[in-house]
């Protein structure tokens, strides 16, 4: 199926990848950006639903653009990811929490998928709420024992320590000093006056079988998001009140153009870093990697970011990013000096989820390399 | 197969699931309790070889019911599961065990599944050599660096410290402060006046190949239990002497219903619960979840108290409890408000052993929740 | 095929286990040569391309080699493997690598499978240079947080302890200590006049894929091994620089009456040990088990030493050693009282490696137990 847009010189095979991707499944509509060495070398958007121009959802795409913003704390200083982190939130030190270091809390080894009592929906939007709820919840498991995907609590520990150090919200420094100086196309709370480039979450085809579980991974997901109620995870996060928000576990808005751009200024692709190269060490340094507690399969995170790992080999040893429900995925690799945007129209099937970014992202290496 | 007893109310649909179990392997017989909000909801027996007032073997099971009672000195402060073990077993600190804590050494990290060299099964019936033998052994794997499921020498742990707090053995205060009080039947040590109740361990239909190893999962347990020499583990958990000690790490006797009262009592179903929440919270934090060093499969580990898993589902994420060889299972879960005892005749085969007690809470938590 | 030598006593089964080994495999020779209660027991050699007094790479197997060695500063307490490197190594502690201990860092758990930027083979051959390399470098992974095969660094390390502790190399102190005063045919560093025994390395039939990859795995091994410019690892082995000095990471030269005799030496079987049994224990305690973060596989090592898995049970869990690319193996086992040597002419087919190696050490625990 014809893409419109531009793969271009070394690049150009990176087109054949992605319109056969879009071949391959009916309904699907996405759009791609690499950046190479500062340039915009693929811009390629196709299907009907998603054009160049338009908006969606990321899901926890936003958790990368997030750990960006709490970066800038780190290059600063006035975040030290060795320290606990009541350092700098005395209330998180109860409950045997006392000597959990920020990187342990940002690479999903807190054991904090969910407060007790479990966080409602309004927690996570007002995440001062959640936050304080989850300072005075003890750990599912001893941190550091395990790692498992804080799917909707990490966005709020973000939250909260930029509230701590700065005053402010974390969506507020995101766009103060990343998104409008560097004009990036990717949203932490998505004004109104762009609401009209918005593009919905479509709703799944099958929804998930509504039996009722009550394991750690329901636990850390469906009382939020799929309650017995009614509703699901489309709806909440189509609400006009949470893209207004935008919290950070994954509420962003964007484009794969703007995600490019926001990587590509990450390590300095186009002009200043926003993170020195020590800093993106320090974030990119794998804390866990193996079997992930809720989920049950292979993963890896840094401080804030996740990594490549095996089974998902969307990066080098050096790329930092993050991928979300649905399919998008958002990195950078300094190795090959290049910057990725995947944006699809979410969500046809969320089985097979990150296979078509993973095999664009290595089309466009293997030409990086080639 | 038809089951005497009662599943009333809205648990109903549990006796079905029962009947089928028994129905689908002849041979099987089998007793369960299931208490909700303070009520027997489920009572049932079947199958010719237990009835509803019998007592048989629950191996493992042990293992929650020393758990238990080691709660007893965390309830009270006496004992702190973040303290070093040495500091209430000064011996313990040899070999370089000194930094390994009561969380570790209760969570099957220690690396001690048996002593150098070998225990012999005296050492644990009388449990104050074996635990001079293993206070003076290096552990196997570094402790921390991996857990690895501690069959006989977990016992002998819990009886230490009790013994090192109280002077009294495990088995004396498990009678004083829980079983006599609350008038619960199942025994850590079963009195003569009751072996008539007992219902031996049926040999296993085919014993497991004699070919010797030297491995670590033989160290754990054939050495003990299944020397060349002969004897085996239902010939070993039949003596009269073994069953009048009840070695914590395996020797109980009980009844379906003695297990459920345990449960209901421990968490205060039925009367002020044995352990406080934030006791039971603190033992039931998940320590450890993986793969096993000994067994090579799933599992997951709290103080003392087995933790469900995803393999094995058989509690939501705040229960709290103990399987056992053959396929007995006691546990009490605090977000259903139900507690649990199921006991069959053990055992006809041991290699699908946890199934049916998983399938039976699955279908009691269904009820509970419905 | 008949095999050359002799199997005698009750080990005589393992002639025919050897012998069906080389019948089922055109093409492969090999030695092997067990030593029982300070006898040899086993000593054969079979088919074209390697006799009883060849001798060949052994990869590595060298790893074994050099961690005997460093047990010799461990045994007159010069190396406390529970301290951080940096006490001995005071560049090592930057970037975030003051905590890293010894026992860690030879445990392939420091994340240093290869330095920032990478390392040239010339880095390895020169470790000076490669040590300086990799102290300045940030971990991969946080140290303690995973375990990765350092194919390659973990020679350099354990090269600069020596240098740093002693002020000579690994391989001068190997041959003072251990080589010459034992009269042990295995080699770290080949004399030039034991030139003409040595047997190359047969360059693999179908050499891997050359697809570019980008991944830690790749940045283990490939790109000082298997440069796009090509060369692989058999030319690098083969060169007779590389045989001279005899890297520690897989420079090793030997015969399997080498590695029995060297291991025998180690734990005493033959003359009084080259390391004590508390030696023993600390070293060869497992540090870490599971999934290796690099090959993806099953793995255990102890400080220095590979530990036997259930994978491949090579040893009783008693046993130490090593084993090498090309599937050559060389353990002491003091469970069995037994050491173990075998070489196969590498490397026919590197991707059934170990399983003639562990076949071997059954079959000869087996008798040793009868």
């Amino acid at each position: 199926m014809a893409a419109e847009g531009s793969a271009t010189g070394r690049f150009e095979p990176v087109r054949e990848v992605f319109e056969d991707l879009l071949a391959a499944e009916p309904g699907l509509s996405a759009q791609l950006c690499v950046r190479w060495r500062g340039d915009v070398v693929v811009d390629l958007a196709g299907g009907d639903g998603l054009e160049a121009d338009d908006l969606t959802a990321v899901f926890s795409v936003s958790k990368g653009m997030a750990a960006l913003t709490v970066g800038l704390l780190v290059e600063t200083g006035e975040l030290d990811i060795d320290a606990p982190v009541a350092r700098y939130w005395p209330e998180f030190a109860a409950k045997g929490k006392a000597g959990v270091t920020v990187a342990q809390l940002l690479s999903h080894q807190a054991g904090l998928v969910n407060a007790t009592p479990p966080l409602a929906v309004a927690d996570v939007l007002d995440s001062t709420v959640g936050a304080a709820k989850l300072a005075a919840s003890r750990p599912l498991w001893r941190p550091g024992s395990a790692f498992g995907y804080h799917a909707l609590t990490l966005g709020v520990f973000m939250e909260e320590l930029v509230r701590r150090l700065r005053g402010t919200t974390l969506q507020h420094l995101y766009d103060e000093a990343i998104r409008r100086p560097h004009g990036i196309d990717a949203y932490l709370g998505l004004p109104e006056e762009l609401d009209w480039r918005y593009r919905p979450v479509l709703p799944v085809a099958s929804p998930p079988d509504a039996v009722p579980t009550d394991d750690l991974a329901a636990l850390a997901m469906l009382s939020l998001l799929a309650p017995p109620g009614g509703g699901g995870v489309a709806e909440t996060t189509n609400l006009t009140a949470s893209r207004r928000i935008g919290p950070a576990a994954g509420g962003g808005v964007a484009s794969a153009r703007g995600l490019a751009a926001l990587y590509a200024a990450a390590f300095g692709q186009a002009g200043p870093p926003l993170l020195s190269a020590m800093t993106i060490e320090r974030m990119s340094q794998e804390q866990v990697w193996g079997v992930d507690r809720i989920h049950g399969v292979e993963a890896a995170f840094g401080v804030g970011f996740m990594r490549p790992i095996p089974r998902l080999p969307w990066g080098s040893y050096r790329a930092f990013g993050h991928d979300g429900m649905g399919g998008a995925l958002g990195f950078a690799d300094p190795l090959h000096d290049l910057s990725f945007g995947y944006v699809p129209r979410p969500w046809s099937d969320p089985s097979c989820d990150h296979e078509r970014a993973v095999a664009l992202s290595v089309a466009a290496r293997r030409c990086a390399s080639a």
